[in-house]
């Protein structure tokens, strides 16, 4: 299989202001189709925009879905050392274990839906800098997880979701939102995997020294990845990418994720035209993410775990919002009268 | 199979008197399981409430749901004379036609979740009596639906959804609503499969003269349904006492299975806690019907279309839900540090 590798971020930029768009002929028929159905106009609600949505994406008027493909990125992180997480550093590799074994939540969503679940780990030995200090990572270690996550699309993927596991990686998010749309660090910290008051408060710190920090590098989004990101956050931003290349639609999951998305959104207005966010999480800042970046969430469950599991329990409501486009009868074909 | 015939309301409402309970061993083991799943506590949100509530009323610690059954109940309604739908009476024979043909929303989304979906028609060259000039159905008329129902449901489902199809039963449904929750009928009231203004007020109109023709009756939610309801709505209400007797959960849908469902309600209290609404329907009343119900919607899709598909919808979140319940591994088991 033909891999690419970014040397650069300028490498990266090139690709973002060159995208792929949706089918408008596609998007005709679909709509014209969706029309026709032997329902009531509207009735299936956002089930219809998101099959007309997903058929333009895919250039055909009544696609399904068959085949999902989800991908977890890990990494850690040097900001853990300032006190950020409920859980220690090292559940990382033994989450990424368990994804390896079947035992966690992604593996079940997956599981359920059909989705195909790729589990890759970055250099968990090897923690990005601890971003109160240093850059979290180098433009050749950015690069690094940028390509790595383009090249884990699968081309043959029809639906794809992307989640991480990072011990410190929602202090990570939060410094990137903050820093991509400015407003009071503390509104974007929230308790990820379950901080105390103090916690939080240490949260809101390490992102207000780190933007002090990296001041001068914040103008441009794919630098604030790499003065504050972390590798899989990186990876999730080249997968998204990636999948946009591919026209593959993607479900975006929850804070991490969009924090990754909205890298890519502040560089190229339009490059999340193929996304769509697949659940409210309760973490704090993700209602801001989610309104800095337009997106209305498909499902509001009170989910806060990563992973993906909020985007791939989403894939059954696309899957089946493709079922009923693609499958149902028009009036024409089932001899109803139409109102 | 055995079935069981209601010959008087009486009878039906012993049953609803003499209800099973979800069982608390298996409440509490489930609960236990939960909080030891290798995610931050909470972290899933709603699925990790709807697996312990599923796991109480199957009486396991760790059930998954294997057979899902969906009802749809259709039936013709007296009150279309009052001009109160923008499709056809005959479109209700149709839509029957079309289920079996496998044509409809209900079937795609049926399919996608593995749903064993049953159509049952009840009469349709019947219809009930327009409920502004008499009262819908006799006694002996609304306990065959009932009966018909109880009967539908399949005593190895694990997972029960109940839908209708029926020109003009949302008017029968507000009208039901309004007789067991008070209110102005203005407000209990919406556009169905698509009314003008004018039609919708035709509904109101309808509603308030039933609420008057039938006043003296109405203390009584049984002779509510008996007055203002349908035969797919006695046969829902039916089915979900039915499922109760077996402790099979039911997934309610939206606007008109709502109506059904709080007949039973108001009859006995506690007599949905099997129950959990699926959605939110746009459907003017609907979320009234859930406020009076006390129900907090799965999802708010923007749909209104009827035939369970809300419903049949929601499927895939509980099977999901029980899947990470009952298939994740514990922090014991996956050797991950508990924080």
């Amino acid at each position: 299989m033909q891999t690419t590798t970014f040397s650069t971020l300028a490498d990266f930029r090139i690709v973002l202001g060159n995208m792929e768009q949706a089918d408008q002929a596609s998007f005709d028929a679909a709509t014209a189709r969706n029309g026709q159905l032997t329902k009531p106009p509207g009735a299936l609600g956002r089930l219809e925009e998101l099959a007309i949505w997903y058929a333009a994406w895919r250039g055909q008027a009544a696609p399904k879905v068959s085949h999902p493909q989800a991908v977890i990125f890990a990494g850690n992180h040097g900001v853990v050392a300032q006190g950020v997480s409920a859980f220690p550093a090292e559940v990382t590799v033994q989450m990424v274990a368990n994804f390896q074994h079947g035992g966690a939540a992604i593996n079940q969503l997956c599981r359920a839906f059909g989705t195909k679940l790729d589990v890759i780990a970055l250099e968990l030995d090897r923690p990005t800098a601890d971003f109160t200090t240093a850059p979290a990572m180098t433009e050749a270690e950015v690069c690094t997880a940028i390509s790595i996550g383009w090249n884990a699309v699968d081309p043959q993927a029809d639906l794809f979701v992307t989640g991480e596991m990072g011990i410190g990686n929602t202090t990570s998010a939060s410094a990137i939102l903050a820093a991509l749309y400015g407003g009071n660090p503390q509104d974007w910290v929230g308790r990820g995997t379950g901080v105390d008051d103090a916690g939080l408060a240490r949260k809101a710190g390490a992102v207000r020294r780190g933007l002090a920090l990296h001041a001068k590098h914040l103008d441009d989004p794919l630098m604030v990845l790499a003065c504050l990101g972390g590798r899989e956050i990186a990876a999730m931003a080249g997968a998204i990418a990636r999948a946009r290349a591919m026209r593959i639609p993607v479900l975006l999951d929850g804070f991490i994720c969009c924090a990754a998305a909205a890298v890519l959104a502040q560089t190229q207005t339009g490059a999340l035209a193929h996304c769509v966010a697949a659940h409210a999480s309760t973490e704090a800042g993700h209602q801001m993410a989610l309104k800095s970046l337009g997106l209305d969430p498909i499902l509001s469950l009170g989910m806060r775990l990563g992973e993906g599991s909020g985007a791939a329990l989403a894939v059954g409501i696309l899957k089946a919002a493709l079922e009923c486009h693609s499958g149902m009868a028009t009036f024409a074909e089932a001899g109803v009268t139409q109102g």
